[in-house]
């Protein structure tokens, strides 16, 4: 059982993902707090559904972003109904970098999705950026965040095959229905205590 | 049918599953020529076993980069009993990039074959590449060479999951299993006449 806390910037479909697999019980984690980087994002409704705490950040805060991230460091670390702090921090469509102050406190404990097959179509719009470059293959990715934007340690990937006939919606349907199955998946590989990095920065899955 | 001339540097395994697929009738193509960068490439050997005519360029030649380009151009334009020349000119191992006389001479018509799923881990040591990076899915593409290293247009991508217990020399050995399946099934596409590129760059199959 590990305890998650997860950061959010728009509708929070992963989010969703996650607390459906943990209500259907094939994730074992409890989701301690939800922090939102935008005041209106669609997510915190999701999360207080479901009775789980929720910060928004505010326009003020937002705008100075080592301050948010301190913030969001010291609310993560003193999450839950002990105080105790999260074991995992779960990008979930969150629009920023993580800085120092998340990353210090949480070093390979900050975990990130990505529409795409990292290190290909680094960015905000990996799944667009694929389909106008033409590949015949794409994916996601989950990996730890690190300094390097999008080049933390692999976890885990998925490939999908583009279809002559895909549009951008169709792929983008399509790759986000892998995101929702796949984060939980590895979500739950965190919480069997089977991930570990090595010290070139590897991930291992035992 | 389509006619191939085909350019080599090395061992020539990926020519050797060309003239394999021709053999057995799964490729649709002659090789009408197969032109080696070095002289003693044992892909060399491969093609005159088959009679397939051969040219390897001298040390003088190859160290006239532009020089080189033009006589490859001007022999594959000329190969053949009737020297109507090639359709398509086959990158198989290759360790060289294509300059503007070959290109002019068969746009859209000279293929590459790379071990990784591009457009990452462009460059000669792909395999290596993406195994010392960690990814969990790698795999290979083909595609059409043109004045951008290895990111011509895409025309086939096959993916291929890193296992945990793989070494460099393991995947490397899956990675070029699925080479010598993949290119020969690329250049029957072709032979079809199923391949086009719009103006845009991305490949289509009908």
């Amino acid at each position: 059982m590990i305890k998650l806390g997860v950061l959010i910037s728009g509708s929070g479909t992963n989010l969703q993902a996650i607390i459906d697999a943990i209500a259907r019980g094939s994730l074992d984690a409890s989701i301690e707090l939800v922090i939102s980087s935008k005041p209106d994002a669609y997510g915190i409704k999701r999360a207080k559904d479901v009775s789980i705490p929720t910060i928004a950040l505010s326009k003020a805060v937002y705008n100075e972003p080592l301050a948010a991230d301190l913030l969001i460091a010291t609310e993560m670390q003193n999450a839950g109904a002990d105080h105790s702090g999260v074991d995992y921090i779960v990008m979930a469509g969150y629009m920023r970098m993580v800085r120092r102050p998340i990353l210090e406190a949480f070093p390979n404990r900050v975990v990130n999705i990505h529409p795409a097959l990292l290190p290909a179509f680094i960015g905000a719009h990996g799944i667009a950026d694929a389909f106008e470059y033409g590949v015949k293959i794409t994916g996601v990715t989950v990996h730890f965040a690190n300094d390097a934007y999008d080049r933390g340690p692999i976890i885990a990937q998925r490939a999908l095959a583009v279809a002559a006939d895909d549009t951008l919606e169709s792929l983008e349907e399509r790759i986000h229905a892998i995101e929702h199955e796949l984060y939980p998946e590895v979500l739950q590989l965190l919480a069997e205590g089977r991930v570990s990095v090595d010290n070139r920065g590897k991930v291992h899955i035992e």
